[in-house]
């Protein structure tokens, strides 16, 4: 056999396992609220479960737990895959969303921490089962942090390899010992994280429910909100709140890991962190002097909208704080760029992520230098070390297939009669999984309208983006599939 | 001194005396037709003589002929810019174009034959000072042949050495002696061709004066026209001859002088060609279909303006033979696209070329496969050859770069109050060189209602993407002015 297939099928198992036990936990939630849809979660929790125990039962007799290359590629895809399809079963057995399309459209938009929402009206939907659409978000951040810190760098994933060393106890070539203690030490940060954003929105004011909704929807970046308005109208301390916790899940895990054990050397010898940090300071700059000038706003408020926005899209979370597509054609076109920002590798941001920017950026300056002096060799260099040319390599690839993947989607929505801006920032935000985009999937709007063929496109863009590309690209690729 | 600024003067002055007597071909025609603007056609052409003379008695007393490297960069841009200013004379002094920076705009769009245009009635224009806006473009076509073949893959920019092996009696390493050969082989077939469509275009049906006119820009791959709807409502049979010679001046000068002398072995073997060929037509199926579902059109002339605008857009002419903005939106967003192809390398067209897309392509492809065998050597083959490594890396800086450039200029552009769409538009088929873009550039707009400073900023685009970034981002880099 080439795939070690009853592996595979196994850690599927345990993956529907853990979902199924997240499910059970909205259980309480329904029951609290005296919601009648205990009876869809419960059901829903139970198929999970039941399809874990199976799954895991049929594999039970395994030959080698050894994993290759390719078999990691499959679980990822597959992974995610399967999460999204029972993932929706709470969605259409409790007839919130009766839709199969639509409903695996907001599933697979949490789990890949998109945040791109179908739904019309919000507050309309019951509590256990907008419980479970902020879990979706935040079981996929703990997936992404395992994902980035530990697979991707095994698979070689576009320039993932770069900042592997920085994580803690990771060494790249053995996947399977170190997962778990990897793992464990930063799912307790996230956790932690989580709570204390929860406890701080409390103490702002929110009500419960919604401080621990949100709070599981900022750290994975994901940006469901409990609220149709999303955090449009709350108090201003509320959105300084959401500010920072949206750009520590945008920072790595491991820096800031660092950070609480105050090895600040380390944070701030870090290119990507510093680029990232200085990057979301000027754009705020730039955005706050706009909203001056063209919004006539207070000084606080403009600052805040700007840095709320720029934080929120940088970050890949998708909170909206105020509809930013009708300050100014400028401003439009700069969001939409900031679409293909995408945090910084190894937080649970989507997109393009700083670091590959950067060997971009350096990279381009250098080839101007390489033409004046063809014999003179000049390695990128990352804070302070030559990155192998290989990975250089590797991370312009990437962004060339981030792009034609773009073009490709966008050109794809268009023919399904959507229009240009429409089109660009639907494709734009579902790739870098942002959330919100522009023209009529803009902030003030959602994903209803979409064609159905065009949420199983953005669907399929979510994962892409999410997985990186590659890993799902390779699925598509005859020579992965041929035996050696 | 660090530059030979006595040759870089006399070359000047040549290039001066050169477009002074491009001036004077434009008397006759104004006397002809009995227009006033003679004297002002006669004014700037002793103006620029004289100019010219002058910088070439300035510098006669050379120390070396020799000319390094960055000679050549500065050059190449200074001719340009020098050369637009020049140009812009018969505009501003006849008063047709009395604004400096629209003479300036409308002569660089000549010289980098882009065609987009900042006049409202091109009708009301005199025949003399159209026939030199024609000319520009066409003497800019000339410019591009000994540039591409010649010059720049001498200062090695992106790819161009590409095919420079292919090309007719060039040595890469030696610049002065071979030019001379190169181009007095290349311009005698294109002014050949077009001769020839002039010709054709003259039994069609067309006038003398507008069958010289559209010849001149259609070979350059231009696109300015005599008339106000460009070619919307000429003959089918003329639509079809400015296709055929579209798609002429889009392919390698070089392929063609191996096809007018039956070496069609090499034409077919060559992969660019293959690609650009079949790219077309795979388009215009494409869009051919689209305007027999939405527009309701007969099949012949669907698929007429389906190849009009696909080769229009690939070769980066833009010629208009409909407004296919108003057509569907799926169609604006691949004609958008289309702004970015950019004809082949050793052509007049502009853009990113079809040779650069290809490596990227199979690179992109190949990134695939290097991440499941990451020891093998898997180099990118172009006809057959391994590509060297510092050539593709080359390709993906230029690509890149082109990007980067595409999204400062359209964030700039928006900040100066440009909706979404033009903004997009302008920037793309600005730096593309091709002409009309999309929005409030559409093809029945023009490029009068940009703000000034947009002009300004599009005018520096064309000139960045004519001359294949890297020779003008040079001349930015401190690095270039830095002594040994």
């Amino acid at each position: 056999m080439r795939f070690n297939l009853k592996v595979i099928g196994d850690i599927l198992g345990i993956l529907l396992l853990i979902n199924g036990g997240f499910m059970a936990l909205c259980l309480p939630i329904s029951i609290y609220y005296g919601e009648h849809d205990w009876i869809a979660i419960t059901t829903s929790s139970l198929v999970t479960l039941g399809s874990g125990f199976l799954l895991r039962y049929l594999t039970r007799k395994k030959k080698s737990k050894e994993l290759k290359k390719k078999d990691g590629y499959l679980i990822v895809t597959a992974g995610w895959i399967v999460m999204s399809i029972f993932g929706a079963l709470p969605y259409i057995i409790s007839g919130s969303i009766p839709n199969f399309s639509n409903a695996f459209f907001e599933t697979i938009s949490g789990y890949t921490t998109t945040g791109a929402s179908i739904l019309t009206d919000i507050e309309s939907v019951p509590n256990g089962i907008l419980f479970w659409r902020s879990l979706t978000q935040w079981i996929g951040g703990m997936g992404i942090i395992v994902l980035a810190l530990a697979i991707l760098p095994f698979l070689g994933i576009g320039g993932m390899q770069l900042f592997v060393a920085e994580a803690p106890g990771i060494t790249p070539d053995k996947l399977q010992p170190r997962i778990q203690e990897t793992a464990k030490r930063l799912w307790f940060l996230y956790v932690g994280l989580t709570l204390a954003e929860a406890i701080a929105l409390y103490f702002a004011g929110m009500g419960p429910f919604d401080a621990i909704n949100h709070s599981l929807t900022t750290m994975a970046t994901g940006g469901f909100s409990t609220k149709n308005d999303s955090l449009q109208f709350v108090e201003p301390v509320i959105q300084y709140i959401v500010i920072f916790f949206m750009f520590l899940a945008g920072t790595s895990f491991t820096l800031t890991y660092f950070g609480l054990k105050r090895n600040f050397k380390k944070v701030f010898k870090n290119e990507e962190f510093i680029v990232y940090f200085l990057f979301t300071v000027v754009i705020t700059i730039i955005v706050t002097a706009t909203l001056l000038v063209v919004q006539d706003q207070p000084f606080e408020k403009s600052l805040r909208d700007a840095l709320f926005q720029v934080v929120s899209l940088v970050t890949t979370t998708g909170f909206v704080s105020a509809d930013y597509t009708s300050w100014a054609p400028f401003l439009s076109v700069l969001f939409f760029v900031l679409l293909f920002v995408g945090g910084s590798a190894g937080s649970t941001a989507g997109g393009v992520k700083v670091i590959r920017h950067i060997v971009l950026f350096k990279n381009s300056f250098l080839e101007l230098k390489r033409q004046l002096h063809p014999s003179a060799v000049m390695p990128v260099r990352i804070s302070g070390k030559a990155v192998e040319q290989n990975i250089v390599y590797n991370v312009l690839a990437f962004i060339m297939i981030y792009i034609l993947v773009f073009l490709v989607g966008v050109i794809l929505l268009s023919s399904m009669n959507v229009d240009f801006d429409t089109a660009f920032g639907a494709v734009a935000t579902s790739l870098g999984n942002v959330g919100p985009g522009i023209g009529d999937v803009g902030p003030m709007n959602n994903f209803e309208g979409m064609p159905t063929a065009g949420k199983w496109l953005l669907s399929a863009l979510m994962l892409l983006g999410r997985l990186e590309l590659f890993t799902v690209l390779m699925l598509l690729s005859p020579h992965f599939w041929r035996k050696r």
